[in-house]
This record gives structure tokens, sequence and C-alpha cells, in this order.
């Protein structure tokens, strides 16, 4: 679960996935400031949704990574149907929350 | 839209929610952390996904405060038509996505 | 709960509202025969996910009325407490799943 | 993308899913039903939530048929790329709406 091969999978979109949590850090430092400042409710929703959003697609990207590299490779050495099980488990979470 | 008696609708909740902004903003930090880290994929996603949640909390408490202070006093008052409408389209955002 | 002034709410969507569901229906029958027919699955999925947003959009119709209506109507009377809520609670639900 | 082997993936589930559809079929039928017998909004609401769940599940388990299946199929004999982009393409579709 924890080789080497499966750790360095999302390293392509390394960068840009630090990139977007320093963002999602940075939302959530923008809308604290917001509550703090009395600003209107629907924009907090706003803010808070659109953060939501952001996290969702980092999400996405990880997962996206994870199919096409840990678990293809697994299924390719033979050793996938735990893979796809885990998948699929949260694939499920993301999907119903 | 910006008057006193919507502003600090949420004023109740604020010190709550200050910290539910602040434990958000650690998450991402957190998740920054992980991903420096190479730390395996279906842990990151499931990190993503719990601050999505966190902030889809947030953002129910302060919808939750509007409609029982914003839009109920704007209601009360006769001028609600314009609150129910920008409500709904903001539940229609946060359901749909 | 159940007064004749909330029961109506949604009766000038009523012909309309009735005609989505006989859509919805449609749509299972369909992917009942798609599934019979051994069709791909992603074709399935996607229909099934087409059917899942008609109605989450019908929902969110009839969750419209009852706003502009039954609370509207609640409020204005000076009970609103409930309505507000049970209004919250089924935002909650449909939100979150 | 249309042989043999993959059509019949969900073979297994597929009494289980024509059930299913069935049963989304006959929901379908009973909120038409609750819609014009003027049924009280939020247990509309409600139902319809149900409704949506159910086809979110359905969907689920054929998505899940078609990873264990066909993807993994198409992985082993080294011609799973498409499959892998159209499989992310629908779980973006699915999380996001």
């Amino acid at each position: 679960m924890t080789g080497a091969t499966r750790r360095y999978r999302y390293a392509s979109d390394k960068p840009s996935l630090l990139g977007r949590l320093k963002k999602i850090e940075g939302q959530a430092r923008g809308i604290h400031e917001m509550i703090k400042d009395d600003r209107y409710c629907i924009d907090i929703v706003q803010q808070l949704n659109a953060l939501s959003a952001a996290a969702d697609e980092a999400a996405l990207l990880v997962l996206e990574s994870h199919i096409e590299g840990c678990v293809t490779d697994a299924i390719r050495s033979g050793r996938g149907d735990d893979d796809v099980k885990e998948l699929m488990k949260t694939i499920r979470k993301a999907v119903r929350r």
C-alpha cells in the first residue's frame, strides 16, 4: 500500500496540487476575514461553496492520477482487486457524501 | 443588502464559525504537507473530502442563520421577495454544484 | 402542517411537475430496457445520472414553491419557526445526501 | 467499445439492477400521485430525494461492475487508456453534477 511506485504517482501534478492547496488555504483565510468583518451571509456562503468546489476538484485530480497510476499498475501486475475495491469505496463516499 | 440588521445575523455563531474557518485553514495546510511528503493518494483524497465537507457544513450554518435572520425579517417587513429569490439561487447552486 | 393554505402552494407548477414525474417514470423505463438489452455500462450510468438530476430539479422546484408559499405565509403570520427548522433539515439532507 | 466482453459485465447484477429500475419507476409513479393529491411539499421533496438517491446508487453499482469488468480487462490487455479517461469523465460528472 505504501510502496514507492504508489507514492509518487501524482508527482507530475505535484506543483499544481501544492499550488491548489495554498490557494484553498488562502480562501479559508479570506472567508475568516469576511466573517470577522460581518460581511453579508450570502457572499460568505458563496465563498464557502467556491472553497468546497476547489477541494473537490483537487480530490478529483488526485483520484485521476491514482487510477491512471496506482490502480492501473496494480491491475497490470495482477493484484488489482483490493485497489479497485478501495477505489470504489472512495468514489462512493465522494458521490454520496 | 448591507444594512446593519443583516450584517450581524450570524453574530451568535460568529466565534464558532471563525473557529471552523481556522480549522479548515489548518486542514488545507495539513493536506499541503501530505502532498509534499508524497503520501498515499487515497489518504489525500479522503482528507480533501473531509475539508470539502467541513466547508459545506459551515456554509449550511451561515445559510441557516441567514434564513432565520435576514430572510425572516425581510418577509415580516413585507420585502421578502428578493431575499427568497436570492436564497433559492444559493440553495440551487449548493445542491447542483 | 396539512392546512389548505399549504396544500396548494405548488398548484401553479402542478401541471409542469406532473409532466416532470411522467418523464422521470419514462426515463426509468428506458434505462430498464437498456439494462435488459445489455447496453454499454457508461451509457447506462449517464442515463441514471440524468434521471437523478431530473429528480433533483423537480425537488428544487417544489422546495421553491414551498419557500415562496408555505414558509413565507407562516413567517408572516408569526408561526414560521417550525417551518424554517423543517426547511433547513430538508436543505441539509439535499445538500449532504 | 461495444464488444461482447464489455456488454455483459453487469450481468451478475442484472436481475438486481432491473429490480432497482422497476422500483424507481414505481417511486416516480407514487410521487406523481402525491402531487396530484396536493400532498405536503416537504413530503414530496423527501420522496424525490429518495428517488434521486436510488438512481445514484444504481449508477454506482453499474460503475462498479464497469471498473471491475470492462476497465480491468482493458488495462490487462494493454488498451486501458481510453477507458480510464472515459471513467474519469463519468466520475467527474457524477461528483460535480
